[in-house]
């Protein structure tokens, strides 16, 4: 059977948990569209993420790969349109490494589109109940970091591999402690728009 | 057994459906810290929705009451802190009719205290992963008009009937179809802060 | 001449200025509708706003009263309507000294209306093309306590001065080093707003 | 002397101003760093404002290029990092043209970097008390449209022109009217702002 490789990130900022996480757990080993689901977490450190990425797709030889990170702020799930060559952040990453305008692919194009079907995703989600719009930017943490590196390590090996990145609001749980007005969705509504999104890009 | 009422309105604004009556009627006949939960709908509408709450009042006599209503753009479940004696917005209730400036109880203080343990309320909703906090305002729509009226009418009534008002937040289903960045919280995850807000204003 | 009071606050929470207090400043000594325009400055500090304010009001003996303060993430002018009695926030005064759930006037009623024509005071900022709205929480800190004290103080004393409260946004330069999405509005545009809603307030 | 274009866009969406024109216009003839501004107008129309941008290229020789647009709901002045090569909005332009995933340059690459120093000109505004970050999107709309085939254009001509493309808030004078609590900036503080950030990325 066709697998889907679905990453989640493992905590970070101070966070005990990560939604992209919950949900790529909660979807493990589930069939979606004729595809098996395997979740795997990806770590929040800039020199290990795309490594540990690359040895996924050489251990499993997915046929699509989602990745998932949370963006705190965001009341909608988020399937991103492009990637870009730049990390630069003044947030360390677990290791606490700070990243400034570093180029993720040396060599490489400025940006890489997405593969996946994003706008059917969102289609689909929508029908499912689920907030969800396309956005413009994967910003210029781990998540872009990521999302760039995998598309570009796809295009440097010649792999026709669908892959692309969503970004997921955090869950009620992260907020209650800080009630500061931040959105969340439920973990819940998220698997169902996660589900959702993944039948839709693997569909034609 | 004791008997906690609680409302719910029904949909307004061209909506389909309300937050606050989908999470009443989940509850309705639950036992909550001894009380009974018995849920009913208000209707939007100035004229009716406070003799809607005085029939229930009279038919029911519950023990508590603890009046919802959705507030669009909120991202946490907010217990009202205070209701004050105006209604006043330029958006029609469902019966088509605009309210500017009018007083609700004629001779009436210019406020009312919830007499519901508001931060026992924000703590139990937080305790239990729920995004909560208490808010200072309720607005001059319906929400206020039902919060002050119910108050009003129970001080006349020499009633010591504890007495308040939850704003919820909008369900994903309903910004779905917008998305248009508007937070939403999962009806499963309204009902469980809802449920410790009933139980942590009964207790004691 | 007769005589309009007009206090803006001390900085406070770690910030060098206060626009409150700018915006009284620019239009001390104007002539606004026939009013003489007297800015003063209050404290920060919980049991001295209130002294200050008396204070003031014996040795002005004015005729209006208009007091300012700013509210961080506000984006318009927002004369208060109403102004509760209680004061309770986690955040310390200037003195250090934190309330909780501490009401303002022993003995007083819940809540005092603004005296002023709040809509009127609207209706001319937007005229002269500055974002304002009429809003209905004046806070728990001490922008409401100024707002409920003065209230209350007038009614014991049986004085008919019309007061109240407006909430103004940040000033550019106090959001410039942070830069975290929270609006702001140049003072050269708070001043021509305040003026124009002290006009109004002042007419008839 | 040398010269710096400055584009600001006609007004659009129903509104009779748009701040990038107004901002253009107050700075036009002014000499910062060296160089004379040429403020000049681009229409909101998809066929074009980049007809009309290379007309400007042609007719003026400028040695920097900045263009200007607004961006409702921003509360900071944003340089844009990046353009991309799609514009896809279902807001018409103001020919009533709708634009759904369409590339900007046939062949193009998916991205191109602004190639001003946004990073100086983001200091140089806040040094100014100016609110402004470094903006990751520049949208899908005629804003992005602009900056990328500006860009698209110079590389294919080889010219080594610095050209780039700032988003800014919207003027209180827009947001008036309707006051729903959008962000603005009055445009002396937004002339102030770009006065600084054109200096800032004409040095060195």
């Amino acid at each position: 059977m066709r697998k889907l490789l679905l990453t989640g990130f493992e905590p970070f900022g101070g966070e005990s948990v990560n939604p992209s996480w919950e949900i790529a757990r909660s979807l493990d080993g589930e069939q979606v569209g004729g595809y098996l689901v395997v979740a795997r977490q990806l770590p929040v450190i800039w020199n290990q993420a795309l490594e540990v990425m690359e040895g996924l797709i050489d251990e499993l030889s997915p046929d699509v790969i989602v990745a998932m990170g949370q963006s705190g702020g965001r009341a909608e799930i988020c399937p991103e349109r492009v990637a870009i060559n730049v990390s630069d952040s003044p947030s360390a990453d677990n290791a606490g490494v700070v990243m400034t305008d570093e180029p993720i692919g040396n060599g490489g194009p400025v940006a890489y589109w997405s593969t996946l079907s994003i706008k059917a995703m969102v289609a689909a989600m929508r029908e499912a109940g689920v907030p969800a719009r396309v956005s413009n930017t994967a910003g210029t943490y781990l998540c872009n970091h990521v999302m760039y590196g995998t598309l570009h390590l796809l295009t440097r090996r010649g792999l026709g591999i669908p892959s692309g990145f969503i970004h997921v609001p955090g869950l009620p749980e992260q907020m209650a402690p800080r009630s500061k007005g931040e959105p969340s969705l439920g973990l819940e509504t998220q698997v169902r728009g996660i589900r959702a999104a993944l039948l839709a890009c693997t569909v034609g």
